[in-house]
Parts: C-alpha cells; sequence; structure tokens
C-alpha cells in the first residue's frame, strides 16, 4: 500500500557511524595517533625515572605521588564508557606495560613555570612515556593519559572485569599552554562554601589543566576569613563565627591541597569597596555602612559600604591586616581588589569631607590613589606581587607600580587601554566569562528583571571568546592569561557544580589550548565526553544537550 | 578628628529586628496566630481520631500511616534553624501533647477531591488538631505542621537537644486549594531520570502541596518505557534497554508513592508528533524520522518524526499500544500530547501523498483529526480522560470530546481562544512556567544563540503568573489549575532539583493559595524560610539571595 521511506536506511548508517577518536579536553598540542587498542589493568605501574628522583626536591616528589595516586585511583574505580568514543576491542590486543615519568629540572613553583610535556604511547615497546621540564609538566602528562582509558564499550555484553582499554595508539602528544595564567574565580563571600566544595573544585579544575584558583574571599555581604589582629572580622562579619569561617588552617589546606594539583591560590581582599562585612566588627573605618534603603546611591549591590581612606585609623588597619593576610598564602600575586569605588558613598561621610576641607590638594581622587598606593606598598613589602581590577588604572587613572597586574572584567576597548599603559593583564570580560549571568534578577522585588550580564553565557559562547581580542601582537603578549568567573548571588554549595562545569571546561581549553581555530562543531563530541567523563568521577556537570546529541550528532543548526 | 557616621546605629537595628513570624509555603487562605513559643518533642504522639480510623478505605488508611511516618521523620531530624524567624524561647514554655487527625468521609483519590483542612494549635488544651473531609486534605494539615517547627535558633549557645519549638501559637489556619489542579511535569526523555529522581521529586512536591506529576515520559530522542505490545519501543528506542527504562513496576512503585503523598501521576505519550524514538524498533509508522542535516524542515527540534496518520498499520499500534499503556496508570487523565506537528513531515511521505491522492476529501487536516480522534477514542475505551496540548484546538482546529482538558503553553490569547470553545484547561504558558527557559542555546552550533524562550524564569517572575490572567471570570472557571514544566534538553539527574527547587515553589502558592494579593516583596522572607527548610532536608534548592539578604532584608531595588 506504501511505499518505504528511502531516507531511513541512510539515516541509520549516519547514527550508527557517529562516533569520534579524539576525545581529550583540553586538546593537546600536537597529537598523532593509530588505531590500535592497549588493554590497560588497573594495577599498572606508574613509576618514576630514578634519574628524575634524583633531582626532585621533596616538595615535588610529593607532588608526584600525589598525580599518581589519583590516576591509580581513576583506573581502579573509574570504568567510564563514552557516549561517543567507540572503538575495536581485539582479542589479541596487546597489554600496556607500565608507565614513566621524566623530568628534566626542579624549580620553584610560579605561575610562569614551564608547564609542557610529552606523552608517547608506543604499541611496540607497551610503555607510556611522559616527559617534561618540571613536575607540574609532568602532572599534565599523568592527568592527559587519565582521559585515553576507557572501560569496554560492550560492557553489557560482558561479564564485569578489571580490563581498560586506550584506543588509538600508538600516541605521541607534544603539549604545552597556550597562556600561563588559567584561573577560576569563586567569590565565597555572598555565599560561603564549605571547604570541602573548594578542594572538590580543585580537583576538578586539575582535570581542566587550570592553574588558578582565584578566591574572592571577602565581600561586604560577608568576611569569613579568621585573623588575629582584628578577631571581630571573622567574628562579627563572617556568616557564622563558629561554623561559615576559614581559619588559617582550612586556608593552608587548600594552599596544599592546591600545590599537589599544579594550581596557585591567589587570594582577593576587594579593597576599599565591598568592605561593609568590615562594619560588623570595626565600623570606624567603614563609611556608607549599609545605607537603606537607597543603598543604590552607594554601591553597586546591598550592602553599601567603603574602607574610609581620609582617616588614619583605616591604615593602621591596612599595615596590621595585609602582612598577615599576605601570610596566610604561599603565592605570589596578591589580589587587592579595587572595583566599584562608589564616590558618593565618601561624598556623604563627613569625615572624608572634613578631610578635603583641611587638606588643600586633596580630593577623592587623591584619595583613592593614596588608598590603592598603600595597599601595594603594604603587599610589595610581604614580597607579593598586587593584583588589581581594571577601574584602578582606566576609571581612577591611577599609576601602579609596572609589576601589578590588572584584571580585565569589562571588554576589549578595556584591555586596549590597559595595554597603552604597559600593564600585564589577565582578562574574563562579562559578556563571555562570567558564569553567574542569565540568572535573573536576584534583587527581591525585581519581577520582570533580568542579570545586568544577560543572557546566560553557554559554553559555546565561552568557547568563542579570546583573551587578546583587539589588541595588536605586541600588546596580545601582555596578556598572561584569563579567568572564568562565578560571582555567589545566587550560587552556593547546593548548585556549584553545575554552574562551573562543564561550561568552565571552555575556557580551559581556550586558556590551554589556545585561540587559534576554535571551533564549536569539532569541540562538541569531545566536550560531550569530557562531560561524561567528568560526570562519572562525581561531578554534577550539567549536560550540554539531549543523551541522543552526545550519541548520535545531528543536533547543529542547519546552514541553510 | 571625625564625627561618628550618624546612621549606623539605626542601620543596625534595622538589620536586628528584620525577623518575620509567617513562614508558612503555600501560606494559608486564612491564618491567625499569637506570640507564645511551645516545645515539641519528637516523639509527640500523632493519633488518628479513633472515628476517622472506622471510616477510612486501606487506603486512606496507609496514606495517613505513611505522612504520619515522614512527620515522625522530620522531628526527629530536621532541626531547622531559620535564617529570619526569630523568636523566643521561655523557660516556662509549655509542651504541646499530641497531634490529632480528624476525618469525616473517605473518597476515592481524584484530582477534583476535596482537600481542605484545618490546623487548630491551642497553647490551652496543649493539642494540635488537624480536621478534614479527606485524608488528603489531612495531608496537607501534616505538611503545614511540619513547616511550624523549629530548631533552638540559639543553638550555639545551647548543648545539643532533642527539643523543638513551635513558635506563634496559638495557630488558627482554615486552608484549600484556589486551583484543583497543581502540577509540575518533568521530561523524562530527553535526558532520562532514575526512578530515584523522580520519587524525590515527588516527596519535595508534596511539600509544597502540588498534587499532580505530569510525566512527559516519552519523545522523539527516547522511549524508555517497557512495554508488552511492542517491546522494541524500549529495547531499540530506550536510551539503554537494560539500564535506562521504566518497567510497568517501575511505574507502578512511582504512582503509589505519589498516591502516598497525595500526588495524582498523569502519564504523557506524545502523539503523533515526537515519535521518533519510535522509529527505533518501528520504522515503518513512522515519517521523516531523524531527517539530517535539515531536520529543521520537518520539526521544532531534533530528531524529526511523526507517527504516519494515513497507514492502518499505525493505528493498529495505537489500538494494541493504548490500552496496555492506560493500564499502568491509576489516574484517569492521560495526555495523548498532539503538539508541534509538522505538515512538511508528512507532506513528504510518500504513503501519505499516496494515501490523499486516493481518498479525495482527505487533507493533512482530515489526517490528523482522524489520528487525534482515533486516540481519544482509545484513551476513553480504557476510562480514561483526554489531556491535549493547545495545539490541536486552536491550531489543527479539531473538535475534541467535551471531557478533553486542553494544556495551554502560549499565553493568555491561546487561553481566550480554548475558553470560547468551552474547554477546561490547565495553564503553564512559557513566559512565565517553563523552567527550562535562559539556559541558552543547546543547539550545537549556535555560539551566540538564547533559549527560545529567553529570559530565565526568575520566582519573582513565576510568582507574578496568574493562570487566569485575560479572562472573564465565567471563562477563569474553565482553568482548573496549571503546571511548571522542565523539558530537559539541558537537564538531568545532575541538575534537576537545582532547576526545580525552590522556583516550583513560586508556582506552587500561585496555585494554591490563589492568584489575590500575591506581593513578591511579602514572599522573599517566607520563600527564604522555605528553601532553606528544603535544603536542610537535603534539596538542592538554589539561593535566591546572598544569605545576608535572606537574614537582613535590604536587598529589594529602590522605589526611588
Amino acid at each position: 500500500m506504501f511505499k518505504a521511506k528511502i531516507f531511513l536506511p541512510s539515516l541509520f548508517l549516519f547514527a550508527f557511524f557517529f562516533s569520534i577518536t579524539s576525545a581529550l579536553w583540553p586538546i593537546p598540542q600536537k597529537w598523532t595517533k593509530g588505531d590500535d587498542t592497549l588493554v590497560v589493568y588497573p594495577s599498572i605501574p606508574i613509576k618514576l625515572n630514578p634519574n628524575t628522583a634524583k633531582i626532585l626536591s621533596v616538595k615535588s616528589q610529593q607532588a608526584f605521588t600525589s598525580a599518581k595516586n589519583r590516576l591509580q585511583k581513576f583506573l581502579a574505580q573509574e570504568r567510564y564508557v563514552s557516549p561517543n568514543v567507540k572503538f575495536n576491542i581485539s582479542s589479541k590486543a596487546k597489554q600496556l606495560d607500565h608507565v614513566i615519568i621524566n623530568v628534566s629540572t626542579d624549580q620553584d613553583f610560579e605561575i610562569n613555570i614551564d608547564e609542557s610535556y610529552t606523552l608517547e604511547i608506543s604499541e611496540e615497546t607497551l610503555v607510556a612515556e611522559i616527559s617534561a621540564k618540571t613536575v607540574y609538566g609532568a602532572l599534565h602528562g599523568l592527568t592527559t593519559f587519565s582521559q585515553l582509558v576507557y572501560y569496554d564499550n560492550d560492557y553489557l555484553k560482558h561479564e564485569k572485569h578489571q580490563r581498560l582499554y586506550l584506543p588509538f595508539a600508538p600516541h605521541k602528544i607534544v603539549d604545552a599552554p597556550a597562556f600561563e595564567y588559567r584561573g577560576l574565580m569563586l567569590d565565597t563571600a555572598r555565599n560561603y562554601y564549605p571547604i570541602e566544595d573548594i578542594l572538590r573544585t580543585l580537583d576538578i579544575m586539575s582535570w581542566n589543566k587550570f592553574n588558578v584558583f582565584h578566591w574572592h574571599i571577602v565581600d561586604a555581604t560577608s568576611w569569613p576569613v579568621v585573623t588575629k589582629a582584628y578577631p571581630k572580622l571573622s567574628e562579627k562579619g563572617a556568616y557564622d563565627p563558629k561554623t561559615m569561617i576559614y581559619t588559617k588552617q582550612d586556608i593552608s589546606i587548600v594552599d596544599e591541597y592546591a600545590k599537589m594539583r599544579g594550581i596557585h591560590v591567589v587570594p582577593e581582599f576587594d579593597m576599599p569597596g565591598h568592605t561593609q562585612a568590615i562594619a560588623s566588627g570595626y565600623p570606624e573605618i567603614v563609611s556608607c555602612a549599609n545605607e537603606q534603603p537607597r543603598w543604590d546611591l552607594y554601591a553597586a549591590e546591598p550592602p553599601s559600604g567603603q574602607l574610609n581612606p581620609a582617616i588614619p585609623e583605616t591604615y593602621t588597619f591596612l599595615e596590621n591586616i595585609i602582612p598577615e593576610l599576605t601570610s596566610y598564602f604561599s603565592e605570589k600575586y596578591y589580589h587587592a581588589g579595587g572595583d566599584e569605588v562608589n564616590m558618593e558613598c565618601w561624598n556623604q561621610d563627613a569625615s572624608i569631607k572634613y578631610y578635603l576641607g583641611n587638606n588643600s590638594g586633596s580630593s577623592l581622587n587623591t584619595l583613592i590613589a593614596k588608598f590603592i598606593d598603600k595597599t601595594h606598598e603594604l603587599v610589595r613589602k610581604s614580597k607579593k606581587i598586587p593584583i588589581a581590577w581594571q577601574e584602578t588604572v582606566v576609571e581612577y587613572n591611577l599609576t601602579l607600580g609596572k609589576d601589578t597586574l590588572i584584571q580585565v572584567w569589562k571588554d576589549d576597548v578595556t584591555s586596549k587601554q590597559v595595554a597603552k599603559k604597559g600593564y600585564k593583564m589577565i582578562m574574563g570580560t562579562s559578556d563571555y566569562w562570567y558564569l553567574d549571568c542569565g540568572h535573573g534578577a536576584w534583587i527581591g522585588n525585581s519581577v520582570n528583571g533580568t542579570s545586568w550580564c544577560d543572557p546566560f553565557k553557554t559554553w559555546q559562547k565561552i568557547y568563542s571568546y579570546n583573551p587578546t581580542s583587539g589588541l595588536t601582537e605586541e600588546e596580545a603578549k601582555l596578556v598572561i592569561g584569563g579567568e572564568v568567573l562565578l560571582w555567589s548571588e545566587q550560587s552556593d554549595p547546593t548548585n556549584l557544580e553545575r554552574m562551573l562545569w562543564p561550561r568552565s571546561s571552555a575556557a580551559a581549553e581556550v586558556l590551554w589550548s589556545g585561540t587559534n581555530n576554535r571551533n564549536v562543531v569539532e569541540a562538541l563530541p569531545r566536550l560531550h565526553d569530557w562531560r561524561f567523563r567528568m560526570v562519572k568521577r562525581g561531578v554534577q556537570a550539567e549536560p550540554l544537550q539531549p543523551l541522543w546529541c552526545a550519541r548520535n550528532g545531528g543536533c547543529d543548526l542547519p546552514q541553510s
């Protein structure tokens, strides 16, 4: 009665043959591969070359051992079956014998350390060999190796077993990061995150080859950091003085945990704005603290409050607190903030009016310069390098020390301005890399409001960002990297992982693999594979598409 | 040197005094309360009035026992401290003696059953008395009671103890739902959810006094339901024939679990569109299955595919499958779908062309009428009432049985049209109640795309929706309720709870408490309290604001 639809057979073939052979994330700079599948047992030896062992410091050896333990855990537990990586398993498949790691130098752990590595997996010698200049390069090699291993994709047809597979051998990977600073920022002040959430985030970051955790640790809403010099900061300014704090010991745990994963912890103590929480314990040094209901006259967000730059008490505070805060972190960079200073807040403060009336030549601008200069001076005195938000140089027009790293959150007009002034910078513009955008208005009585940086930044949008966009080749050299950022007005432990992952992975690849030839069509199947592997590792990384699309493709927009 | 800021003391008072005495969600129709705090021990007896016990069926008694067990578990484990509900605890506080439940009738569990209840808590008799016409009303009373109990808000100062507190006694609550159909739809076909996620969702729904779980159980991407009549539906059409399916037994577990919580499970088997998954096992009855790459010509989303209404094999399929599918669910309503039929899909099908050429007077429109009529006839033959998407009556202009319930997903222009045709309806417009909106384009190669129903629907937006908007008083009576909907292109178990909660709670209050005088300013502190209580119950309900705002208020937009 009717004819069979002529398209069906070819379409089924289409679906059947949709599979990929390349699923590393971030993708290596150079990668050649074959079509053999090797067998890997979870017990495979992972050895440090004896010559390497001799030259490595205790710290470096610890980092290696820590990475090796993580890889062994993955091999023992992961049993990952990809939705789209398919491979043949021959009954004669050879077994990979061991993994060996060579490191040629021992270097201090700094952001510009050499992180390159090579990974060769030979189906003749049956050895996986990782070579790197530093142990931190070797760590990346082990991370890459962990992504090459799969569980039997026909496992439903077989008995449960221990064997893993490493398809598409032999492999030769030559890899190094495009940018030296590959960061993720988390705001732990608007809502609090227990240390466990931060450690978990560091783990996932390391799998994505991020190397900087920018810890936006205090803000107007809370000051969770326990300090000796000013105990009331956390006693009054933390959300809970006993359970919602970060002690010196907590910070040291985070710092050490990060280092074992090749990640630098850059703390941010944002000042002079965003400091209402300080007023809970020390109201005498904070202007316009929690003005209500017209907070909007004095701050970008409630609660308003800025350190008062006109009184000596504030500088005493800085002199006492900055040496203590800097001492808690091993990283050289220290983010001193400086964004969104509101002049109205200071304008209406009686003590500031008094100061301006009695100091000729003074102005709000000289006051902000005085404050930031003092802060940076104290940071340098503590042998740290200051980071400052873009406002300091493009809005307040301050002249900062040439070592200062500028963080740009606006656009490439801003980065151009910063470049012309000759500062090094890190990029993370709100149009592309703000992970909190698109979640609607959090201001209580805004019924039809959207987030100020609407719309939601999809992985595709994040992936399309070039941190050096708009700059000349020479200017682009000033961009040492970038960051994705999660501001926590609408985030806390309940939704942290799905706000970060897998979207941050898109930024990770831009920062590691570089901005050349990034293409969402090529990237999507790999990102599916990587997202599903992260989920298998226990990450609440949200889905990009229906599983049907991950498996079959065919969910792109036809380019008609 | 400077004067103290004159605003500070009053602002601190402002913050200190920000607390609420009313934190039920959804808010009862009538509620008077006092200012005494009673002590409640987790072991408090919860008794069914002996006269009630006599008249209740076994089923109703089971529902009561199940609810009682849940309440006892909360009392034993919850220890909830609110961010904004503060109360005084007197050392002389009296202890609540018991909870007693009176039910006056035994009725079948139907959507229009009487769900009213009263709850009186006397500080003289020290009894909490719940009275209801049906056991399902009594269940709501127990749910309300569970929200009135708090742990010591000064717990950090005290030893850990078992005591709970019931502040603001005496209470007198007279309550009943504004709408009889209060639903939440979950799409379990685009991505799969294990039964555990569905059961968990039913739990949280019941706390919010939802009474309908609309289970959008199959779609173009997958058919997880195991059937006897057509085993290849799930063998070929499920994402995994062993692990990603719903068996008859699974469905029965969900159905029973829901009933014990006063929730009706309305299944949807969407046809004739959205049926590509059927083609995996039965390609002969599906037109335009997975057309690539131009799926967009044949469907709103990939993969394309519609049941073929021109061939007898399709009607045989319906005759065999609908009696089986309807038999799996105890609920009277059965959602037969009918949305987004694409005429091009059928136009290009050779068998349909053949049919149209050989049947004078036939057209695509008579074919769709034939298909839907047959489906609804079979639904009614199985003693069920069909639900249909709005397209059936406002786009295809079909005349359906007057018992048919129409689901409107567009706007109040549509509801007006449906009302004029005299159908009962349920509302859930995409502009307000689609929970998936605002998450960006999921189509792979769309770099700058947003979701078609951008922006994100905030709780405020959801809360501002009136399901009877645009209708006359008479027409409004046709609206028996509404639904929030989660389509799962970008959702799966990793982000389910934070996509649903606490935003669905906003809809729950509109549907239960009614559309009069809903005000986000009044609602916000209560919703904070409720969200934090849900989190304490283990729900990954995302935060509405920084904790600072939840505690202190002062995060509204100044109305200048």
